[in-house]
């Protein structure tokens, strides 16, 4: 079995390492473009920040090591460039040594990931102006930080950009985001983003959102970015992450199938529509977990299992990939958000019914010290409670709810299954009714209708004079530190014995911080008669949807 | 409707508020015999400690708050002492005024709770020996530690006694733990246990296992404490965590059925004997949601989900209990343990088949500053795959994986399923291949018959001449700073060179540090005809089993 595999990093260096368990007799070679394989792609921000001191941390293997350990034909610096399928070979092109030369395949994997989109933006190729993909844009990167330069400018919201942000903070440079669309993040929901949005600014970032880079030009101390807006941007160096593209081109030099966004086709064997060519990583569309439509999802775990599950169906193994869920998380200065699953704009977009809750819960035990918030964002469908997506936002234990939630949507389970959950409890580490489980209350008393609810956007949206009657049921002095506006203020403690005050002729929209006071209330005056619902996640929802940078 | 709810903490309290928002019209009276009703009784081991330093942060809510906010008619100091079942009425004594009274209901929720043991050892009762339920407890425990005491005895190294143990410490307090199994932390398998053994003992505790108090008597400086073996310990104080009974007698007395060990015994519907009368919490006998067997499991969590289920039910909704599956965590000093589901004693004693693995992961990726290490174990259905539990120890990240396994037990699936998970990955949250991906790679393994294995207990076990031959895999540096009895090391990369080295006529058994090598060196000599297997987990299990304190 002669097995060629196409890139070097996550899903082809996990392609490589499995493919060798599977069969000692297997001639591997595993080609790579660049000079490294298996290179920590995730931490190349924190190095540039110090958070990583060591260059060398980021060579997770070296191609001495998979040599040796795994007896791989590693050939570094060796550009794939046509593949032949009818003789069944791949030209290789030696960047050392300049050699062209043709290497034959049984079975061929690729895995050459996506490239940072580079937007033919004038003066996009002026020196200062960098991608992030490799250990050689890392080091461009930091040479320059390391320069003592004083401004920079990120062009892009998205995950890598943001945490280079973080991390050009951390080294002292006055930080500037430009994001195109009206929220930085993207794959989030806008307000979900509001809490990661408040710590840029306290941080001292400039976020320019529904801005865009129109051109860049030299100037005496440095770059200028103009952007769509006319404002003028300096910066000595600026980061471009606006997203990738497949590495499509030898596929499709090839004539295999790739999607209208340029991923490469593969069934669930991860086959493409060649059955001796497999691939795998971000060069390819999966199939959407929760929607069972193509997609393009550039994580790394999938593209680690993508390769796994290539090289086993290589060697005789019927293994199925079960599509990703895009379960992704950030760390931006001390918070922390994540996602799995479907997002409420994904979900309009493809008009599929949903339903969803927020939560504001603490981390762990309010009485234990140190708890910390979070917002939790949950969706579900209207009629099974089939969980469709979560977010959340915060401190500690972001990361472990959004695991618990993927786990329990690739299982596919409902919000009722959640209310049920029997997770660990300590106050150090949750709570006797854990965030978990309070997402499962609020959402199982939704579709159980004994929730009434109205979205706080909903309420937003309507003229002032269609809105129901909005009730804070919170202590006055928590009214008088910021209400919605025209809402009216009855402790839900003194509710019953006020209701007099309260309109039967009218829908009551009641609130309080969160949504459990005002869920209390809602069950108070419903029972009383009152056409009433909740606000969804209460005052902390409402102040979600307030931001504006 | 009458509603007499008898116990007014998680689970009693729980089921009063859920049954006010199910019905303003309900008379609903929540008798509590202590003076509080909802407080933090698994924070109390950190007010002795001083990490919660406000005696108020403990009181969840008050008698006072439930009036106003619930409604709910709460007593407490007021002891339910009878159930006449005929007349549908209770007997009250109220402590405070000594009046006792008759209250009628229409459905009564027992949630009385356990009560801590105090097993009839000679001097039992003498001053200064104290259990911890209530804030009267941990009142009286502070107490003598505010005095400044230099000694204490733990009796029992239960989840309470160890955190009792752990805020002793932070107090200066000399402290010893006299444990009467030869292990800490009964619900853990016992090798899961040793890293906060480990722990205890570099902290200064003195662990006494396999020990047992036979008399307290009364001495100049104290007490003494006189044990099993004939050692004496001084202390001026001592505490009795020997465990819990079920607060039965009022159902005992009323004729309700009662399990072998006193749990009150309820169906799905957590229903008594009498229909009309409901138990919670950690009074009651529940089916484990692993094996389906009767049991108890006196968890915060499922007594508070448990008083909410009760109130569904009671106000028409037919909602079904599904069963505690045991999910618990500690935390000793900077080490967590946490399991769910089945422990592999608990399966051997049902004679359940199972099949286990270990891995020993960082919680998050190395390359990132600040990686802690655990030892996770996984046990598993050897036919199906179906997971049946789990257990973890060490630093940050055990409560995610915990939690994420507890979700798995919950949802049926099985290790295959773990090996698709996808969580949540960025360098300081996780690994691309999660700890859980790992554990079910070499779940997965086992069962597909890709990965030998043999457990190091088996090779410990076989008398020397039986044993096969021990292969370490690991570097020569790593060999030489300890080794199992008796192996050979042939480093994993020298392996394919020098298999000639190595007996065509002998079983072998290969390891490293902590599996992966050695799989990988299993895969090599297995396809080369050798007889070999992986010891599970590697040298790092294998100094699991050896810790003697």
């Amino acid at each position: 079995m002669n097995l060629l595999i196409v890139g070097g990093v996550a899903g082809g260096a996990s392609a490589a390492a499995r493919a060798r368990r599977l069969s000692e007799e297997a001639h591997i070679v595993l080609f790579e473009r660049g000079p490294d394989v298996s290179f920590a792609n995730c931490g190349l921000p924190y190095y540039v920040g110090g958070e990583i001191a060591e260059r060398e941390k980021l060579l997770v293997t070296t191609p001495e090591r998979l040599r040796s350990r795994f007896n791989l034909d590693v050939r570094t610096l060796s550009s794939v460039e046509a593949i032949d399928r009818t003789a069944k070979t791949v030209r290789v092109h030696d960047l050392a040594s300049g050699r062209v030369y043709e290497e034959p395949y049984d079975k061929l994997i690729l895995a050459p990931g996506a490239a940072p989109l580079r937007p033919p933006i004038p003066g996009i190729d002026l020196p200062g102006i960098f991608t992030l993909r490799n250990l050689q844009d890392v080091d461009r990167i930091k040479e320059r930080v390391d320069q003592g330069i004083k401004q920079v400018v990120v062009v892009g919201a998205g995950f890598i950009g943001l945490e280079l942000v973080e991390n050009f903070v951390r080294r002292g440079i006055t930080t500037t985001v430009v994001e195109l669309q009206d929220q930085i993040l993207p794959p989030f929901d806008k307000e979900m983003t509001t809490p990661i949005l408040e710590t840029l600014l306290a941080k001292g970032v400039t976020v320019l959102l529904g801005e865009s880079a129109d051109a860049f030009e030299q100037a005496a101390d440095g770059l200028v970015v103009r952007l769509k807006s006319g404002q003028q941007l300096t910066a000595q160096l600026v980061i471009l992450g606006v997203g990738v593209r497949p590495e499509n081109h030898l596929a499709v030099q090839a004539g295999l199938e790739v999607g209208p966004r340029g991923g490469i086709r593969v069934n669930d064997h991860l086959q493409t529509s060649d059955p001796d060519i497999y691939a795998v990583g971000d060069a390819i569309e999966v199939k959407d977990f929760v929607s069972g439509d193509p997609t393009q999802v550039p994580l790394a775990g999938p593209a680690n299992r993508q390769g796994r599950i290539a090289a086993d169906n290589i060697f005789g193994r019927a293994v199925q990939y079960r599509g990703t869920q895009g379960t992704a998380i950030v760390g931006v200065f001390d918070k922390t958000a994540a996602m799995t699953g479907a997002s409420e704009k994904v979900l309009r977009r493809s008009q599929r019914p949903f339903r969803k809750i927020y939560i504001h819960p603490a981390h762990h035990a309010g009485y234990y010290p140190g708890a910390e918030g979070m917002s939790l964002k949950l969706l579900f469908d209207p009629q099974s409670g089939r969980i469709l997506g979560a977010q959340a936002v915060g401190g500690a234990g972001v990361d472990k709810r959004i695991d618990v939630l993927a786990v329990a949507i690739q299982a596919g389970m409902t919000v009722f299954d959640l209310e049920e959950m029997e997770l660990a409890y300590s106050p150090q580490y949750g709570s006797a009714k854990d965030p978990i489980n309070m997402a499962g209350f609020v959402a199982g008393g939704l579709l159980r209708d004994d929730h009434p609810q109205v979205n706080v956007e909903t309420i937003l949206a309507a003229p002032a004079d269609q809105r129901p009657l909005l009730l804070d049921v919170r202590t006055p002095q928590e009214f008088s530190a910021g209400n919605l506006p025209g809402a009216v203020n009855i402790p839900v403690d003194e509710l019953r014995s006020r209701m007099n005050e309260l309109p039967h002729d009218r829908d009551i929209a009641a609130y309080c911080q969160v949504g459990q006071r005002g869920y209390l209330a809602t069950c108070i005056l419903r029972q009383a008669g009152f056409s009433v619902a909740n606000i969804g996640g209460g005052y902390k929802t409402y102040k979600l949807f307030q931001m504006t940078p």
